[in-house]
C-alpha cells in the first residue's frame, strides 16, 4: 500500500477500507506519510467526505494511535460529556455534579479556552488550588470514590488526533464533519467513556453556523458511537447568544453554583442542564419517565446533594471548596461597570460572537495557546433576549481590570445587543435531540 | 495577506486576484508557505478549478519566479513546440527542422523520458556526441545562426514550477488542467517563445484518457497564451496507439530521418508533421493557403533542405551528423527479434500503453529520474492498425540486449496487438485543432 494511493482514492470519492484507514493513521504516526501528503488527503476528505463506516474506522484508528483506558479498569457505565464549544457554556459544571450525585460515574477530559470560546479547564482553575493536571489513573481512582473527576486532556491519549488537528488548523481543513466527529469521539473513547453526552452548538457564537450541519455532525457522532459500542446522546443547541448570563471564567463558576443551589428555575442553563440530565437518567434506566427524572433532579438540587458533589470534586482536586459559597474567594475583577440601556424596549438578540470578542479583549480568553488568561474578568448579561428593559436599567455588567479594555469591550457589547420595540418571539434553545 | 486565507478562498470556490496569486507564488519561493499548505491549496484547486484569468496570472507568476529570456534578445517570432507526452512521439524531430528550414526560428527546451512516455532529449542523445546540456545564451546564438536549437530544460527557468510539480507528483494533484496548463505555458514563455505549437495527446498511451479533457486543456492553453500575448496553436491527437512505427530512442531518430528524407508519404508521422507545419506556415503568413503550404513542405523535403537542417542542428550541438545517413553509427541493439503473426486478419488496435511498458522493460525508458536508459532498444511496429497481416508475416520487431527482457516485452506486445477478421474503420489521428 502507498500513501499516495490513499490520496488518489479519496480524491476520486471512493470509500476507504478499514485496512487503508489503519494504514493512514499508522503512516501519520510513524511519519512515513509526510505532512504535505496528509494535508492533501485531508483536503480531499473535505471535498469528498467520508462514510459513517470510514469515520468509525478513523475514530478507532485514532484511539489506537496512543494509550487508552481499558473499560474494565473503570466503573461500569462511565459517562463523558462534550460540547463543540460555545460562549458562556458552563453546562459541564452544572451537569456532571448533578449526574454524579445521582449515581452515574463521570470522568471528563476537557480543553482550555481557544479563539472565541471558553474552556472548562480554565473555568475550574478559577477556583483557588483546583488542579486540572491529573494523571488518568488518579482520575479513575477519584471516579471510583466520588463518581466525578474533571481534568485537562492528557498527551498520551489520541496522539494522531493531535497531529491531524494541528495540520487541519493551518491548512483550511477544520470543517469536515467526519474529521470533527472522529476527533471528538476518539478522545471520549480513549478516556474509557461508555456513555457520551454531546452538545453540538450552532449559530453566531459556534463554529457551525447552520443547524443542518450541526444535525449532520450530531447524527454522525451518534452513529460512530453505535459502531464502536458506545451509547451517545446528542443535542443540537442554539449558540446565537451566550448560554446563560455569565461569560468569563470565575463568573461562570458562580452561575453554575447558583444553579446547583437551586436559585435558577428558568433560563438556558436551567433548561439545557435539565434536558441533558433527564435524557441521561432515562438512558441509564435510573428513571422510567421524564416527569420522574425531573423530580429526581429537583430533589438532588433542593437537598443540596448537587452542590455538595461539586464541592467534593473541588476538594478531591485540591481546590478551595469554600469559594463555592463565598464567591469573594474566587478571582475578582477590580472594576465592575454597569452599562445601562439608553432606551425602552425588549432585548431582541445578543450576538454571542461579539460578546465573546469583548470578553477576550478583557483577557478572559486566548488567541494562541501561549496566551495568559485573566480568570476574574468577563461580562454578566443582566438582560437576556425576550426580556423587557427600561431606559436607565442595567443591560449588562463588565468585570474588568483595565479602563481601556473596558471601553473596547463596551463598544463590542453595545453592538451585540439589539433592542426592539415589540416583544420578540421566543427562540428555541434546543433544536433537536439525536440518540 | 495570509497563506491560509488563500487556501480557504480557493476551497470555497472563489476566484483569486492577481495579487493573491502573486502572493502564493512568492510565498512558495521564499518558503513562507510550508509544503503542507501548498499541497492543501493544490488539492483545493483540483476540486474547485481556476478560471482562465487565474490560470494566466499563475502562469505569469511562475515565469517571474526565476530568470527568463527577454523576447528582445531573440529573433522575432521564435517558435517552441510541446507535446503532453506520448509513445513513439518523434514529431519534435520532424517538425522543427522542417520549420527552421522554412525560415522560422525554433528554440525548443525539452524533457527526458519519464514513466511510460519518451523524451526528445534522450532521443537526440542517441546521436553520438549530441550535447543537450546547453546554456540558454548559447542556444539563442545558435537560433540566430541556423534557426534551430534543442536543449534540456535549464534549472534557472520557472523554479516555482519545479517546486509545485515535485509536490503535485506526490500528493495526487497532477491532473488539474490549470496546473498542467500553467506548468507547460510558463516554461515556453520563460524560454522566450512568441509562437507555441502544442500537441495535446489523449488516449490509452497518454496521461489524459478522455478527448474532452484534452480539448479543455488545449483551449485553456490557447487562452492563457492569448492573455499573455503569445500565439498558440493546439492540436488534440490520439495516443491510443504509438505514433508511427518506431518506439525507442535511436529507432525513433531513424524514423524521423526517413520522414525528413521524403521516404514517407503516409502514416501518422507524415500526417501530424504536415498538419502542424501547414498550420504554422499559415500562422506566420509564409503561405496563404493549405495547398501552398503543403507544396512548400514537399519542396523542403524533396530538395533535401529538411534533412540538411537536422544535420546542421546535430553538428551545431557537437553530434555526429553522418549517423543520420549511416544508421549503424547510432546505438544498435544486439538482438533483433521478429515476431510473426499467428493468424490472418487486420490489425484492429495496438495498445500504446502496453507497447510503452514493453519498451521500458527493454530499458528504453525510466521509472525514476535516476534510472539509466538503453538508447539502442525498442520496438518497431511492422504492422499498424488498419493494415492486413497474413499468418507468418512479421507483426513487429523487438530490438533488445537481453533474452529475458525480450521475452517479457514480447508478452506485453502480443497483448497490445488486437487482430480482427474484418477491416477496421480508420480512426482519426487528429481530433481537433484549437487556435
Amino acid at each position: 500500500m502507498r500513501t499516495i494511493d490513499l490520496i488518489l482514492k479519496k480524491k476520486q470519492g471512493l470509500e476507504l477500507t478499514k485496512e487503508e484507514i489503519n494504514f493512514f493513521i499508522n503512516s501519520v504516526m510513524d511519519k512515513s506519510m509526510p505532512d504535505y501528503q496528509i494535508s492533501a488527503f485531508l483536503m480531499a476528505v473535505c471535498f469528498q467526505g467520508m462514510s459513517d463506516l470510514e469515520t468509525s474506522y478513523l475514530t478507532e484508528a485514532i484511539v489506537k494511535s496512543g494509550s487508552f483506558v481499558e473499560q474494565s479498569k473503570l466503573p461500569k457505565g462511565v459517562l463523558d460529556k462534550h460540547s463543540t464549544g460555545g460562549v458562556g457554556d458552563k453546562i459541564t459544571l452544572t451537569l456532571t455534579p448533578l449526574l454524579a450525585a445521582s449515581g452515574i460515574p463521570c470522568l471528563k477530559l476537557s480543553g482550555r479556552a481557544l479563539g472565541h470560546t471558553g474552556g472548562t479547564i480554565d473555568k475550574l482553575e478559577s477556583i483557588p488550588g483546583f488542579n486540572t493536571d491529573c494523571k488518568i489513573d488518579d482520575m479513575i481512582e477519584q471516579v471510583k470514590k466520588i463518581n466525578l473527576a474533571i481534568g485537562a486532556q492528557t498527551k498520551g491519549l489520541t496522539p494522531a488526533d493531535g497531529i491531524l488537528y494541528a495540520l487541519r488548523d493551518v491548512t483550511g481543513t477544520v470543517d469536515n464533519v467526519s474529521l470533527i466527529a472522529s476527533s471528538v469521539i476518539s478522545k471520549k473513547i480513549a478516556s474509557g467513556a461508555e456513555n457520551i453526552v454531546l452538545d453540538v452548538k450552532c449559530g453566531k457564537g459556534a463554529f457551525m453556523k447552520d443547524p443542518q450541519d450541526a444535525v449532520h455532525l450530531a447524527k454522525l457522532m451518534v452513529q460512530i458511537g453505535k459502531h464502536l459500542g458506545r451509547k451517545v446522546i446528542a443535542v443540537i443547541t442554539s449558540m446565537d447568544e451566550p448560554l446563560g448570563r455569565a461569560v468569563g471564567n470565575s463568573l461562570e463558576v458562580i452561575e453554575a453554583c447558583e444553579f446547583l443551589k437551586g436559585h435558577y428555575k428558568e433560563g438556558e442553563v436551567y433548561e439545557l442542564t435539565y434536558e441533558l440530565a433527564i435524557l441521561t437518567l432515562l438512558q441509564y434506566g435510573i428513571c422510567t419517565d421524564r416527569d420522574a427524572a425531573r423530580r429526581n433532579i429537583d430533589e438532588l438540587i433542593t437537598s443540596g446533594k448537587a452542590i455538595e458533589k461539586f464541592k467534593e470534586l473541588v476538594k478531591a482536586q485540591g481546590g478551595l471548596a469554600e469559594a463555592l459559597d463565598n464567591y469573594s474567594k474566587l478571582p475578582t475583577a477590580g472594576q465592575k461597570v454597569e452599562i445601562k440601556s439608553e432606551k425602552d424596549g425588549f432585548v431582541e438578540n445578543i450576538d454571542a460572537y461579539k460578546v465573546a470578542l469583548g470578553c477576550k479583549l478583557l483577557g478572559a480568553g486566548r488567541e494562541t495557546k501561549a496566551d495568559k488568561i485573566d480568570l476574574s474578568v468577563g461580562v454578566y448579561l443582566n438582560k437576556k433576549s425576550g426580556e423587557r428593559v427600561n431606559k436607565g436599567e442595567v443591560l449588562y455588567t463588565i468585570y474588568s481590570n483595565d479602563d481601556n479594555k473596558t471601553a473596547q469591550c463596551k463598544e463590542l457589547c453595545n453592538k451585540a445587543y439589539e433592542i426592539a420595540q415589540e416583544e420578540p418571539l421566543k427562540k428555541p434553545l434546543i433544536y433537536e435531540i439525536v440518540q
